[in-house]
């Protein structure tokens, strides 16, 4: 096999690699990180690197003969003309000669921030699997008429009250050897006390379950010991279906025009699960031949899309009128039979779906932040990839679903990024002199030009502040457009003539470029807050509602967000500050409970069932609403709340109060 | 590949075969067939062939070479002096060069005769799995709430009055597509009202089930239609676990001494088990990929090793004291699970056993005789590689084991053989003369010299027969020893210099020799009775009971033995002769029941926990009754029953009334 020798900058490094390789295993195995947010399938775009040597042959120059495989029209699409010539994605092009690549800051892999950190919960220990210790008799020729399998029953219900518990097949084959193992003494592990799904010999106390939220874009678990409800690891990645497509519709359609596209996808899912197990059982034990093994619970949230998928069910029901699901109650599915790698004899629970596109993180959600328990009336936007609202109290809850797309996650923005160092998260604008100050992810200090942040890009919760921000100082309008004539170098036309805002400049940042916010940004975000606004005041028509008692942001970086920037910006009608509460992964906080407590499988199937879900795609009056909601806090719609919030900060803008 | 002439006589069958393939392989692939009891193992010694050329090349007699690969110790280990040069066992000798063949009458292959054909059973019609008509309204928007899922278990509440049905997994991703391909109508298949196990489109009335026994010796599968009760159709075959060894104790020993022996032995069952379904579901539909896909339940009985090692639980404990099972509860099993061919969904009913050595067979003849039911003191004999015995009415019922040996089944039998066509299976003896006349199974005739009846050797309820009329005609004594200087050209001796009676000259048989019962097997076969009648005789003991109201023989070859001959033999304690009944295969007709009716299983259940299990090897009087059992019909006890028909039929033969 044909070598070829590869060099790459900024590091460095060297080596020879095999006629055919792709740049990006090329950098894989001489161990620069290149980012690569889609799984190599060329859609996401971030792994553009600049060739310097070897992209033309100098005999070939004319002919232009190439050291690379040539560019295809998957690539074309990413590639923008600011981004200088000699620009290929490393995940499509093959190296057949000698190269030497730059790889730019923008596409250098930073470790994603985990944006889902588990939050201490309270509640109630009442998991599902229980250990119970048991301590048989030797046997005697009198108990020739007595299986080992009777005896631990009999154990099980004497001193412990267990009756008509059953055996799972596989625990059954291993129980002679096991209980000879530990000398009569083995624990056992019963599920909702009614099925043995475990024996391990001698006394066993330590106990373990998985809470996991598959989102669209991320996918999260939490490792949780059953005996002290804590969270003992975490560990995320990057939903491996993104290949498939970006949103769920786009993998529903995967799904339909691809004869084997579901079970593609299907098995990316079940994989990248236990990718997670292995990962995130680490902290508890050694590596062995089955390392999921310890976990002897699983509760699973995700939107309806995503759990058809997982569960092997077709999605294209969902994705077409009437949009009916397989199944909504709650699923018991053995982890054996989904090829799940933890305890096989262990149950998977799928916590129930509300309606078509209202999924189970949503009930996660809800049997989370339990507005069925309360009398005000409280607003529960869960941003995601898609945003999923919920309405009520204890008298009625409504729900819906808002298609924001990915702008709060910082996808489709020009410098959108994920979570991870370099990231602007936090900005204020001075209305006076429109000079920004930023932090970055991984720095405590704002930025100033002493101290350089190297900042690369903005993450979602950045955007949403630096637009706020942006309008508060007047650089934007309320309909989102650039104000004119502003006498500030921040404030300037892009390559196409259209405005955009200099957040940081070149050379505060680690990719020599000025980042900035343009038009095209702004609308993003207008759009997907406009949908969120919208489909709430859809609900508090239905409701008859005119004001909200409280708003619950929930989501990836819903405990980042700033709350005050959500209000300013109107994703969601006016409502005292001090009552706007970001609380983070609330879906995973859901699927944790109904881990940790049983009581909250039954609860979030009953509520699951009395939650009301109102379709407002095909609602006549979603159009008008959604208009108006576009505007920055809203066309029509007063906030007084938000008027004395800006009042107090001294800020000179007027807002309808 | 170098290839070789084979010849085979005296078919005249001739072909090519590749080098280094057995004479076996060469036969089946020339349509011969040649007898492979153990399934080409080198254990049964029934494919011997004679080599009629090619032995040896003319050029090297002195050295030896020969066409055919060198004889080994398995084969010379069968190979007797009396059968003449040249013998070699077709499953062992590889071809190396030409060869002509020639296979002897003995050793042709001819179909068993399904010993285990199931007879009509009145019982009430209750099966586990029950299908039910679903025709659901197609859905619309209104329906976006309501899954697939809840809205067949909606119908089935409404309309069948089931309620809280779950559904199996891997019925529950087909859910969706089936419906629509039904357009809404559909069947679903539902197991003992809790589960949903099958959903097929469209409305579908037939349903099926298998039951299935298995022996240590011999397996059969009863396919049975759940809507009529009636067997459709059969199959039987070895117990593909014979090769491992002949009976259940040298079975525990190759799981003890092999690593992989219990896992070979498990696969060998469960791949001999899908050849059964394979073959019995012909009957119902055409091959497919998944012929079995039609059986949606099975009950299966055998006893406790072959349990222990078909559900892959280490038989190693019931094979050293204290004997204990792994289980002893009847228990339902995923066919998935356990990897049996039939619907995946489907459960394996396993009725429970008794006790360490009385397994799920002896259940299924309790529950098919119902002693627990009677007032009569009735005594059912299941006889196969083992004897299992159960004593008593509605009162108390005694069960135990006894080591009994394969005499009965015509192994360790000179001339003994499978119930196939030229078994003779029916023996009448002279007193005067000693002249015997016989029936062959396949002719309706009694042999004579002018209707040669082709006789090729004894099956079990031959040997009965023949031992009972040998004592009958004075031929042996009741200690089993042969008369001496009988005037008979029937009774001389063997080349060892004991005596044997010739049962059939050998002009009167397909083998060119004379068929004889040896004092050997005289022998053995009152090994045997004797074990049943002594473990009868504790077990009536144990109840205080002086006299026996009934016997029922069960067993592969029940129906076809003569209860005369079993009474005059002394199989069990003297008992009317009209009270004496052959029933059978009642193991199999347990498992049948079980099958069609679900309250069986219940009574299985209920019954095997209250039948007391006796262990008679460790009784301080087994050894002694053994001895006097022994006996013809016994040594002390008085048979007026016996004697009266003896009388009747005109005998001189003293016996004790």
């Amino acid at each position: 096999m044909k070598k070829h020798k590869v060099i790459f900058q900024p590091s460095g490094s060297r080596g020879e690699v095999e006629d055919g390789k792709t740049l990006l295993e090329a950098a894989q195995s001489l161990g620069v990180d290149i980012e690569g947010l889609c799984g190599n399938k060329k859609v996401c775009g971030k792994c553009k690197v600049r060739i310097e040597e070897g992209y033309f042959e100098k005999d070939n120059l004319e002919s232009g003969m190439s050291h690379l495989s040539p560019i295809i029209e998957d690539e074309i699409k990413h590639i923008k003309p600011e981004d200088g010539p000699g620009i290929r994605l490393a995940c499509t092009a093959e190296v057949h000669g000698d190269v030497k690549i730059f790889v730019p800051e923008r596409s250098r892999a930073g470790k994603q921030v985990v944006r889902k950190a588990a939050k201490e919960l309270s509640i109630a220990l009442d998991p599902a699997v229980r250990k119970y210790n048991i301590d048989l008799a030797a046997p005697t020729l009198h108990d020739m008429t007595t299986g080992d399998y009777e005896r631990v029953l009999k154990f099980l219900e004497e001193d412990y009250g267990l009756k008509g518990l059953t055996f799972d097949f596989v625990v059954l084959k291993s129980l002679q050897d096991v209980l000879r193992q530990g000398n009569w003494k083995a624990t056992v592990t019963v599920w909702m006390d009614k099925e043995i799904i475990k024996v391990e010999p001698g006394f066993e106390e330590r106990c373990y379950g998985l809470a996991v939220d598959i989102g669209t874009t991320t996918c999260v678990g939490y490792l949780s010991d059953l005996i002290t409800g804590k969270v003992v690891n975490t560990e995320s990645m990057m939903n491996p279906q993104v290949p498939y497509g970006e949103d769920v519709m786009s993998r529903i359609t995967y799904a339909m025009t691809n004869d084997d596209g579901l079970d593609k996808m299907h098995r990316a899912i079940i994989d990248g699960l236990n990718e997670i197990i292995v990962k995130v059982v680490s902290e508890i034990r050694e590596d062995g031949p089955d390392p999921g093994f310890a976990i002897d619970d699983l509760t699973i949230v995700f939107n309806t899309a995503m759990h058809h998928i997982f569960l092997g069910f077709n999605p294209i029901y969902i994705g077409r009128s009437p949009f009916i699901p397989a199944v909504q109650n709650s699923l018991d599915i053995k982890a054996r039979d989904i090829g799940l790698k933890i305890n096989p004899s262990a149950y998977i629970h799928v916590l129930p779906i509300e309606a078509g596109f209202v999924g189970a993180d949503n009930v996660g959600v809800l049997i989370a932040e339990e507005q069925y328990k309360q009398d005000e009336m409280v607003l529960v936007i869960d941003i995601g990839t898609n945003g999923e609202l919920l309405l009520g109290n204890r008298d009625k809850i409504c729900s819906t679903s808002c298609a924001t797309g990915p702008a709060f996650e910082g996808a489709q923005i020009k410098f959108g990024m994920r979570a991870a160092p370099g990231a602007i998260e936090v900005v204020q604008i001075d209305p006076e002199t429109k000079e920004p100050k930023y932090k970055v992810i991984g720095k405590t200090d704002w930025h100033s030009h002493l101290k350089k942040v190297d900042a690369k890009g903005l993450c979602g919760s950045g955007i949403i502040e630096v637009v706020a921000e942006m309008f508060k100082a007047g650089i934007i309008d309320k309909s989102g457009r650039f104000a004119k004539d502003l006498d500030t170098p921040r404030v300037r036309k892009d390559v196409d003539g259209k405005p955009e805002y200099v957040l940081a400049w070149a050379e505060e940042t680690s990719i020599g470029t000025d980042i900035t916010i343009t038009q095209g940004d702004v609308r993003a975000l207008q759009l997907a807050k406009g949908a969120l606004y919208a489909g709430a005041k859809l609900m508090m028509n239905k409701l008859g509602v005119s004001k909200l008692d409280r708003v619950v942001l929930a989501g990836a970086f819903g405990s980042h967000i700033s709350t005050e920037a959500s209000l300013t910006l109107g994703m969601f009608p006016d409502c005292p500050i001090d009552m706007v509460y970001a609380v983070g992964n609330a879906a995973g906080d859901g699927a944790r409970m109904a881990l940790l407590n049983k009581g909250k499988r039954v609860e979030a199937n009953d509520k699951a069932r009395w939650v009301e879900f109102i379709e407002i795609a095909t609602d006549p009056t979603f159009e008008k609403e959604f208009m108006q909601a576009m505007h920055i806090p809203h066309m029509k719609d007063k906030f007084p709340n938000l008027k004395e919030l800006l009042q107090k900060s001294g800020s000179k803008l007027e807002i309808k109060g």
